[in-house]
């Protein structure tokens, strides 16, 4: 019997449609101060995607630089939100890698991984939580960025 | 009628207090080995605050010694906790990226982050899960550290 | 009454098992893409864990090289995950940190990290999602590999 009551109130709960992310301060800025997400919601963790290789590319900088890293990697984690039901504004939490770039002195190019951002965010209002820092090395050598993002939502069915 | 149902149980919910989050070991150091937050629970995602400008500091270290930095990044993220509701006990994750401190031949300076870190967590119990690395780089030159939180709790209301 | 009646559906939860996390394209690789949490879901955040000391190593790697020390580490988050009543394949996210082995030209493992990840998941089908990158240092010289991971499920009772 209880079974069966819960089984129905689940049933209901995604049409209730009850909860939804917070976006603390998103007009601050270009990201959230913070994300709040209510409780009863399904998250997504998603892995930390590196960019594609650019055909033709020079070998010294066979993806690109950190700009054109960005959106290779913001298109292949948007393949990955959609393919389970997300999208950009589920998206609560951004954890941006760069390597520094010697075209830029060796310092992470962080104006680049921007232009490369807002080509996503700059038009959309739920921004989320990040944090950026420039590491010592990702996986392959040439690579200058890598996000892993967290995503949440009230289940979709 | 089942979303009558559910509407009552959800208003019923938070005052039934049944969840809180569980610190693993936080007695065996400075922060808990793992900690566990209930099904049910609300989570925050904090960006990677950093800190703030150090008035009359001199032009090498604008934002004070790590342990300046740390207790100023972790007064701006008191802030943010405070402005949704939350407090330092509620914190379950928090990650520590430091910069090398010349000062300290390069490395990073760990004591002082500490130093920082326990004028908030060394009086209380609820110590979060941690993780601490030294990075190449932060956003700006002269920034050695960043912190990123995590929150949860069961709903406020 | 209300509250009874959330009492009762509470207690029925667990057994219900109606919610089990997704591991997206597990099969394509060593990770998976994505994790999915449903709604409903305990969670488990577990501090960076670095390796034990190897007796009888060299005062150059005292915590031995970065395949030895992902093992070790990796053992150590076995004992925090059984104790809190979790195993790998709960194991949602996971974020490996290594440094430059001074024995690989100062360039991170990456293939030692892989065989100690690999003695653990490479005979379990549900893979985290996970992030891997180089840092400039840890807590003490001599530790290539730090390890954080975020597991999930529902409510074990």
């Amino acid at each position: 019997m209880r079974r069966l009551a819960l089984a129905a109130l689940l049933a209901a709960l995604p049409t209730a449609g009850f909860a939804q992310n917070v976006h603390v301060n998103p007009s601050n800025g270009f990201i959230s101060s913070a994300v709040k997400v209510p409780a009863g919601s399904e998250m997504l963790y998603v892995s930390g995607i590196t960019p594609e290789l650019v055909p033709g590319a020079p070998a010294a900088t066979p993806y690109g630089d950190t700009k054109t890293q960005t959106i290779s990697v913001l298109k292949r984690i948007e393949g990955i939100l959609k393919g389970q039901g997300y999208g950009w504004e589920d998206v609560v939490m951004m954890r941006v890698v760069l390597v520094g770039d010697p075209a830029k002195g060796g310092v992470m190019d962080f104006a680049g991984m921007m232009e490369g951002y807002n080509s996503i965010y700059g038009s959309l209002t739920k921004k989320p939580a990040r944090i950026t820092s420039q590491v010592a090395g990702l996986v392959r050598p040439g690579m200058y960025a890598e996000i892993e993002v967290q995503a949440a939502k009230a289940p979709s069915k």
